[in-house]
């Protein structure tokens, strides 16, 4: 694996490498050696919490160096275009780029221009590989062999990367996706990806897993949806429509009371944690399958 | 001590141990390995230069990792409740969590949703500890043992989180405290906890300290005090108001020629840049009675 | 070398030593130990990607602790002045600081009110010294000795610190210099810094390097040209106004099509990547040169 732009460009073998990986780094409690010296370079031109923090953390524990540059305050606010950004620092010599880019294809763009093992942190609403790979990882602590699963994805498929991603990841696993959603938050034609759809959210019942999309309330604004309040009573994920035992998962951050009720995203049936503490372990893996020369379970021995 | 959220929870004890440490880390000039492989997290809901930077500049000096997080550009923009970015973070098992918030209570909020060791870096109107007590910290360097001394503490203490602090601390020591400003700055009641108030400058002539509180420009706004120029005529703290060796002391930044006079800020009897070293001393302390297992006058011989 | 303020404060030793220990460090892999346990702090009080990044990166590339301050959210926004910034600042005894301020001889405030080694990354209109020497480090790379060599500096002299350093630069090194502009655009009695000037495109035919000067949006505003079109027909450095072999440098960022075309920018003779790669090569050299007590070849060799 030269980069990791899109989940459609992973083999099966890639996909079990990487999570057996992750695997063996989660429970390391010390740095590990892996990336001393090397330069991991983080570049976000939209605002994120949760995925810059997790790279930036994943690096850090495997002792990398780590630049972050953010849209805001940059060259970029000088009209310089990618291309002369990741030409420019491209010259620094990382040995990868994490980045987040609104426009579809902006990773690939990068890889072209620089040397560096590109990393996909999401983008516009094509792809965001390492969430697909979290969640798989999530989905395999909690169910163990997903071939066969079934995973219902709810809400608003149309402008998430997240689950375009997602639905590529579980067909490479051989796991089962109905989208569930407004019939105008379903992008046409999915059902080639492998997919089923549903317009009743009823739906999820016969899913081992309810995968929720967050609500953009941006969308309610340009008229997909009528309202929240309307968006909530349809499509929610409350008690009352997920059975106990059956997993609920969220890509974050939630908004309760819209597409997920509160009590659903606190409840034991809960993986929305599990999936946040999954992302740092497996973009270590994949910084690691990445970079590193060495293997992360003989490393490991080292440490203990 | 499992957390410093506020000066009411610390026994006198516990201020003397986190004193001493800080005396012994003071003049450390290397990277002691005492945090070497925790992590500390800095999350910071309200700007801020010299807190934010003591802090995470004490974290490196004890060979942490410093995550730091503001508000601005992260998911807290989405709309994200403070306990959702809590238990969030909580998933990279910090070791600290340094927390800045407006309102008050937020850090114990952290505390309970998360295994991280919590410092309250100010919430809201309520509490400053650490600021509390690096100013201790620089008082007993200035004139020794505390008690018995007398502070007045000047200008907007209703608005103060510093002042709140300040006040149990030196009470804690055995100090005496003067409250000097308009009447509407001074909170109702606030003799309960143990001090004085005045309402003329001349107060502060029989402190040994005087501790002069920043003048926030919105006061003026919000008719709390008539104008910036007649808040300094009758409260600003002058040459001619103070005398020879009295020290002074000030949480910065300060409005020159406000609440301070400019040959005040500048003397040799102003403690204010002690303060400011003081800081790093103190946040190295508490970081370390927090988290360290060894003792920090044992790892300083080790470095020497 | 106490500080690197001005072009105009070193010797031609100096800046033979500084590029000749910019070219050992400049092949290094691995990190250097030459700062560790050193403090550089990075104050930026406008906007940069390439200047904070390549200076940020030079620090840790030598195992410095880096602390960054923007002005941005900072207690400058609370309106406190420059020198009590700074002398807070101090307080955390940095062994350099690296400043870059809209107000020209910030730098030289910053000098005076602390211990640490300062160094210019920008004042005002006044100069960039980083940016000069990186630039004769790149020409010196590409051209061998700088003695009797011709550079044309074209564009927005008057409003360009990078001109005002280079110029004193190429002086240094015996290179001679000719601005080249719209009249407007170059200062009056500039060429009392021991340069000439033109007033024509074709002036630089001449020279052996056409050095050009970004464009800013904002001088069009101001009237000091007509319009980004007619200034690029007048001034920009397009194919048919360079020949095979001349090189051509920009400090970037580039304004394709304006001040620059892109085919002259993307040439083999563009040395434009060269420079930003030359810049961390430079930083590390100047900041070694500062603050470290050993040779750079003496711990290259180490490292190899």
């Amino acid at each position: 694996m030269r980069h990791l732009l899109s989940i459609a460009d992973l083999t099966r073998d890639d996909v079990e490498r990487i999570l057996e990986t992750a695997e063996a780094l989660q429970d390391v409690d010390e740095k590990l050696p892996a990336l001393r010296g090397k330069l991991v370079l983080s570049l976000f031109f939209e605002s994120s919490t949760r995925t810059s923090s997790s790279f930036e953390l994943a690096a850090k524990r495997l002792s990398a160096d780590v630049m972050s540059l953010k849209a805001a305050g940059s060259s970029v606010d000088k009209g310089e275009s990618l291309k002369d950004t990741v030409l420019t620092l491209a010259q620094y010599d990382p040995q990868a780029i994490v980045v987040r880019h609104p426009q579809i294809g902006a990773p690939l763009l990068v890889a072209r221009h620089s040397n560096a093992a590109v990393v996909n942190a999401g983008d516009g609403k094509h792809q965001h590989p390492t969430q697909a790979l979290l969640d798989l990882f999530t989905m395999r602590q909690a169910l163990g062999v997903l071939d066969g699963r079934h995973v219902a994805i709810v809400g608003d498929v149309l402008h998430s990367r997240v689950a375009r991603s997602l639905i590529q990841a579980l067909a490479l696993v051989g796991a089962n996706t109905t989208l569930v959603g407004p019939p105008t938050l379903l992008p046409r034609g999915i059902e080639a990806m492998g997919c089923e759809t549903a317009s009743e959210i009823g739906a999820i019942a016969a899913a081992d897993v309810v995968y929720v999309l967050r609500m953009q309330r941006e969308r309610m604004e340009s008229a997909f949806v009528p309202s929240l309040r309307e968006y909530a009573a349809r499509w929610g994920v409350t008690p009352e429509r997920v059975r106990p035992g059956q997993k609920v998962m969220h890509p974050g951050p939630i908004n309760r009371g819209v597409e997920i009720d509160g009590r659903v995203a606190d409840s034991t049936d809960s993986l929305i944690l599990e999936q946040v503490r999954a992302g740092l372990a497996v973009r270590m893996a994949v910084l690691h399958d990445l970079l590193a020369s060495d293997s992360p379970v003989r490393e490991r021995a080292a440490v203990a």
